[in-house]
């Protein structure tokens, strides 16, 4: 294989921009097309078909976990092409049944059933459904800060701004959860942080009736949101709540799960045990689109003499499960997950320190693994977010000079694949470095 | 390639069998497991591991229209993976411009432009959401007897008894379609139904008060339900009264789109002129997970300069945009549009006719194309539906016999590969009318 394996032609770059408006984009106004072509990668690295090359630590949308084309996870995809491409759920197949064996693998003791779906969002959407049917109950809490897919239940059960369009849905009732550097509780430490938020969900669940609560719903580690790594204490005074009242927990592991923190699970950190979680992105990089649901013991027994009233065509689908198979064999023979602790706190935590002492404009570096968040502020005391305008400026002059971001407010997710290399942290980091240092970007 | 490319061992499907065990199956209870392994096909065929072969005139969940494994998807997928799996949504790619303009090439004028999606149901939520977006308006219309998927709004949307146990969101009001065979409207001709049906539809939106709808959902042809094709003026006469009102009308085209029907588009046989269409199914033959939303120029200008709030990780995957290119190419280059066409009149009518004849079991057979529906009833002149165990049954003997049906209530529906020969279709009705004539099936 060479570097760049795409046919390499500027022509072809004008080519896939005239061709992209025929493209109805999401989340954005379709008057703005985006420019960046990206034709093949390999790594931690993409490029375009004039042979641009860039230094990707955004992992696209925080799902190639094993960086791009994995040589042998691309070859489980070829073989599995050649044999089933495509088959119906109600039928058994060995590449699923050995997707599911793995999976559960790294599941807490207990969990030994994964239902398939297509990607998070519908993954998130069929754990409400088993929570909601094992209860009884109806409503779902979750957090403002947080998202779970664009799906009409998955939409709802989201906090942020994408929400609000979208409120079909009933049943779906949003509370805080901890974010220090942001306290919504006039917390001063971790330890008060997490106590004032546990109290907060207490009252929540009391006002709301806890016999009307099917749900928790939580990312373990909020993702989207802005890297929200949970105080010590609160992730197990949540499932204390949730057994006083006999409500469920399920942990979205969608975007920390499968060695983004440095760790199989992100709740493997943690002294919890939910009843369902939910997954995709790294369980296979994202190679083929597949998420679900690992469901605990309880919860499956449910559903055992009683018809699951939830389904897709594709669930389970082959070429899915074979890339499951290939990438979870992979980061396991190659060590990938231990990588990204070890660069996490080798390479990315101190690179980002040394980041923010030598610009003003950071307010906060926080992180593990490959999963750190940069925000950006105007000022330091007041903690007030730069406009979006100037990280979408800050995140043009870093793709100029060859470093791919992930972008969400008034922050930068440095959010590489979990294979990650120090030399390739240090090369990013650089840039940032360049870049922060170019203009005043606080006034700017 | 040999005949059946999956290593040949029954130890293989025990295996299958076993860690089966791991996987929540869709659509069930859990307690019992399906027992068919599928490890390969190839055009209309399938096999086990055993060595077993079947006649699949089901198409899985009726959505391999090019036939299992059609060479030339397959490499297309093969190379593809060489080059690029996976891309965030919001960056330009080759492949996903080349399926998009494909797709709108098939669509009425009017239409430029694809939203992508993983499946059916996410595409139909974002139809959904388009056009109570484009509306402001908050209701949306479809029938009793329907599918459109499993996730929050989608399955609200779902008329049919998967409906009941998740009905979590507002909004959503079901009407009767016309199905002359066990009409609502005591209509005893094809004009009448339709007449009547729409007559229906204009009280319910009168009832529900006009300024409240968002959109009449409708698949073109409602499949799972019974594949009833629509009478006469039905579906021009829901334009109608959509434009007098100011309601925009979704046509589902997830199952009967792509060739199902003998035509590119279901809708290609109507006078009628939908405002978002949705696929998935025959685009790719669901080689690769993907479906859709063919957005309308009016519908997309609404979302130039709004952002449009909906998105997914892989809306756009470049294996799933690389299978819709090579699937249309092989259908549109090798005339399996047409194929499936001229077979469905020469082959399958005749021969659903004579087995109708000659079995008084079935109440009616009714299609286009290779989108068949046997309804089987207990007495011809009542019309009562036999039970779903009788069925179950049918089916056990079919599949013993060799032959994959895809069974749905009362009914068989008869629905290969639109690459199916003549003779294939001889070969499996004839596996019919041995089974249909080995008991009496209306007592059994
Ligand atoms: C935590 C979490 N849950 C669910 C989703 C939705 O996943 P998808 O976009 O595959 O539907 C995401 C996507 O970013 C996510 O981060
Ligand atoms: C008409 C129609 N719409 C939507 C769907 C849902 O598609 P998916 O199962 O891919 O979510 C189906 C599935 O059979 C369908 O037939």
């Amino acid at each position: 294989m060479t570097q760049n394996p795409a046919d390499l032609s500027a022509d072809l770059d004008a080519r896939a921009r005239e061709l992209d408006a025929h493209v109805f984009h999401s989340w954005s106004a379709q008057a703005q097309h985006p420019s960046l072509v990206i034709a093949s990668g390999r790594g931690c690295r993409v490029w375009d078909h004039a042979g641009r090359e860039w230094l990707d630590v955004s992992s696209q949308m925080v799902n190639t976990n094993i960086g791009h084309q994995h040589p042998s996870v691309v070859s489980a995809i070829r073989e599995q092409a050649e044999l089933l491409t495509t088959v119906a759920p109600a039928t058994v197949n060995l590449a699923r049944g050995e997707a599911a064996r793995r999976i559960v693998s790294h599941a807490p003791a207990g969990f030994q059933k994964v239902f398939f779906t297509n990607g998070g969002a519908d993954a998130v959407e069929n754990a409400i459904r088993m929570a909601r049917l094992h209860t009884g109950r109806d409503k779902i809490l979750s957090t403002y800060r947080s998202y779970h897919g664009n799906t009409g239940a998955a939409i709802v059960a989201t906090g942020d701004w994408r929400r609000i369009p979208n409120e079909f849905a009933r049943g779906h009732v949003h509370f805080f959860g901890p974010y220090l550097y942001r306290s919504e509780f006039w917390a001063t430490s971790p330890e008060q942080e997490a106590e004032r938020a546990l109290r907060h969900l207490s009252r929540v669940i009391e006002a709301e009736g806890p016999a009307s609560i099917a749900a928790v719903l939580l990312e373990t580690v909020p993702g989207t949101a802005g890297i929200l790594v949970p105080p010590p204490g609160y992730l197990a005074g949540v499932r204390e709540l949730c057994d006083r009242h006999g409500i469920l927990l399920i942990l979205d592991e969608v975007m920390c799960g499968f060695g983004r923190t440095g760790r199989w699970l992100a709740l493997d950190g943690y002294d919890v045990r939910p009843d369902l979680i939910t997954f995709a992105k790294g369980v296979n990089s994202g190679y083929v689109p597949v998420g679900g649901v690992i469901v605990s013991e309880q919860v499956a027994a449910t559903f055992d003499e009683r018809v699951f009233p939830g389904g897709l065509t594709y669930s389970g689908h082959p070429l899915a499960m074979a890339s499951i198979v290939a990438a979870l064999d992979a980061m396991e023979s190659e060590g990938i997950v231990d990588n990204a602790r070890r660069i996490g706190a080798e390479a990315i935590a101190p690179g980002l320190a040394a980041l923010a002492d030598r610009h003003a404009v950071i307010g906060e570096v926080r992180g593990e693994g490959v999963f750190w968040a940069i925000e950006f502020v105007v000022d330091r005391a007041t903690r007030e977010p730069v406009p979006a305008s100037t990280i979408a400026r800050i995140k043009a002059a870093l793709v100029d000079r060859g470093v791919l971001p992930f972008t969400a407010e008034n922050r930068i997710h440095f959010v590489p694949p979990c294979i990650v290399t120090a030399e390739e942290v240090d090369e990013a980091i650089a840039v940032f470095d360049e870049v922060l240092g170019s203009t005043d970007w606080a006034r700017a």
